[in-house]
């Protein structure tokens, strides 16, 4: 094998059957890879009670700036139903021109072809003008505790700093080319416990039905929608998870109910300002419910998620630029420049420093069959190749 | 002790813990009196696959008509946490003139009082001028399928027949003399099962929140009312009894969610005219939502209770005025004719001969510490004994 083949690490990473929180090899390997690169490696471990104890990797090539970090994870989703596969999910089988595993796209195939193009770059021996990094945990599928919010204060305690950072997580809707991701709805999940009266369903008066009131304010929360987006984000959106009551007995009124919910939310709303618009529709719609003279008000309580993810934008328009003209100058292509979709952890990064996404094509991500194009493995390489030598040589502009 | 004394009788009967499927000794007392008192007394026992077997009786004083039928059940509900009973729930424990234990009024009282008034009317060895029966069960608060229904077929069968029948259940709210049930309110139990599209919350689009759909669903059955109630029965009414996902992932879409519920229906309905306006609400309702150009349909399935429990008015002006009549000469109060409430063995009884309830007062059945007055026992004693006498009476003018 050679590492200037990305599809070669790719099937030694995909063999590692790191699903989360294992580590299942894949650090290990990826560490052999980078030391044979001339990379110096650290594998901190994270741990917090109540979690998995959770192995890291932080490597760097360089002393000098300027510096970027590639960041990205090893550790995979669950298989699912191994009868789902039609190739085995550890196996990193070839068939018609795709290489199927766990992690193919999301993200161990980013991981190689980052891999690829540095071994391509640095194969005449040639130093950087400047440093590379990476930081990669095994946390990012799993609670995101031990993971790289850690990984980050470890490495920026120990002095490090970084001038930008390109994380390799799958944003191509359907081809390379497609898509940039350049900033992230938050993402703020609640509970809405309403609390009533038990009683006989033939006695409603003497009892308080909290479903009654939990679907109004349920309505509440999905009308009117909160905003329509604007020109660099989506509309926010809220969606109801789970209702849950548990009243096995058809003849009673239960006594209360849960809702939870989730919104994905634009730079147009704080987690903060979110929570009070959230209180105030539920506070005017318990107050409009009818028939509550004899109850009472509505009784209810919302919790919201401690560490909710706020959004983010990334504004640096040079690295943006850097990535685009990368991009399109080895698929021909102009990427869409976008805030859609989920979280991911340039959520944690982008305190330290600008950060955007570029990866392979996201299709079937956490799905059974996960798989990648040989090909895809090899534009990749050759668009992270570019956009290093390009973003070096902008950051050399700008001294 | 004596029959002539209902709180006797009652204390006898709630020292047999009979609770629903046990029989606990109380059909046993309960024959032993009804033998004294020179009844025939027969002791079926039906069964059904999938449901406890269950202990009833049937007895008859007399071979000729009028036939009166008094009915009632001698199962009670379980006790609940004993630590909140301040007496042994099947002691019959007497403190400040309250009679303690499980089934003091719900039903064994009431049941205890006919057999005292019987017995007061027999003591002087008198002849009834027609037959009394009882007819007993033993799961009237259970599912309610080896009881009273199998009872009166198989009375039938053997060729009995009834002219009218009184209820012995605890019908007063607040005291003895308020209320005689003329009639029940049916009800109908249903379960709706929303379907939608498993998804990501990131991804709404590419998922379908079956939550979003039975929030509509619900709203168009709880609005609006389904009737305004009538001169003889209060409105029909629905609650929803229980919604349920089940769903742990606050960053997932479920794909689907049950809501029950049930609804409490007066003679302006039947379970077919009442399932037919559900239906029809149901699919208005989902053809009105927004959003469905891309989703297609909602997806739902509604399914109804099997034996739906029919609402019934009791139209024989004659056993209700009689009834109406010895509770006024006995307590000075005009009770109200009502059909609030929950379902009785009546249900059942309205097929055979018109059919009354009276009995104790309501306020602590099926909760810790139930009681009845000691002065309420007397007092019903002698509203039946009057009933008896001039219901028999008014036959006599009839024939």
């Amino acid at each position: 094998m050679t590492l200037t083949n990305p599809s070669d690490v790719l099937s030694a990473l995909i063999r590692c059957p790191s699903v989360t929180p294992e580590e299942g090899g894949a650090l290990e390997t990826l560490e052999r890879f980078l030391s044979e690169l001339g990379f110096t490696v650290e594998r901190p471990v994270f741990s917090e009670d109540g979690t998995p104890d959770i192995e890291n990797l932080y490597a760097r090539l360089g002393n000098d700036g300027p510096h970027l970090m590639f960041a990205g994870h090893t550790d995979v989703v669950p298989t699912g139903n191994l009868e789902g596969w039609s190739h085995d999910p550890f196996g990193a089988e070839v068939a018609d021109g795709m290489l199927y595993g766990r992690g193919a796209v999301d993200m161990k195939g980013g991981i190689a072809c980052f891999l690829a193009a540095l071994a391509r770059l640095t194969g005449d021996k040639g130093a950087l003008p400047g440093s590379i990094s990476f930081l990669i945990t095994g946390d990012e599928e799993g609670p995101a505790i031990n993971g790289t919010v850690k990984l980050l204060e470890h490495a920026a305690k120990k002095g490090e700093s970084w001038d930008a950072a390109l994380v390799g997580e799958p944003t191509n809707p359907n081809q390379l080319g497609d898509m940039i991701k350049i900033g992230r709805r938050g993402s703020l999940s609640a509970k809405l416990t309403v609390s009533g009266t038990q009683g006989h369903v033939a006695y409603p008066h003497l009892a308080d039905n909290p479903l009654r009131v939990a679907n109004a304010l349920a309505a509440a929360l999905l009308d009117p929608p909160l905003d329509a987006g604007n020109e660099r984000f989506p509309a926010s959106n809220l969606e109801l998870t789970s209702i849950d009551t548990g009243n096995p007995a058809t003849n009673v009124i239960p006594g209360s109910v849960d809702v939870t919910f989730n919104i994905r939310f634009n730079d147009g709303w704080s987690a903060e300002t979110l929570s009070a618009e959230i209180e105030n529709r539920l506070r005017q719609a318990a107050d409009a419910l009818p028939d509550r003279a004899t109850r009472g008000p509505a009784r209810y309580d919302i919790s919201f998620q401690q560490r909710p993810s706020p959004s983010f934008l990334t504004r640096d328009d040079a690295l943006i630029g850097t990535l685009s003209g990368a991009v399109k100058s080895v698929t021909g292509r102009m990427p869409e420049l976008s805030t859609t979709g989920g979280t991911s952890d340039a959520r944690f990064i982008k305190d330290y420093c600008p950060v955007v996404e570029f990866g392979l094509v996201g299709k079937t991500m956490h799905m059974t069959d996960e798989c990648v194009a040989l090909s895809d493995l090899e534009t990749l390489t050759q668009i992270y190749e570019r956009f290093i030598v390009d973003w070096f040589q902008a950051q050399e502009g700008r001294v």
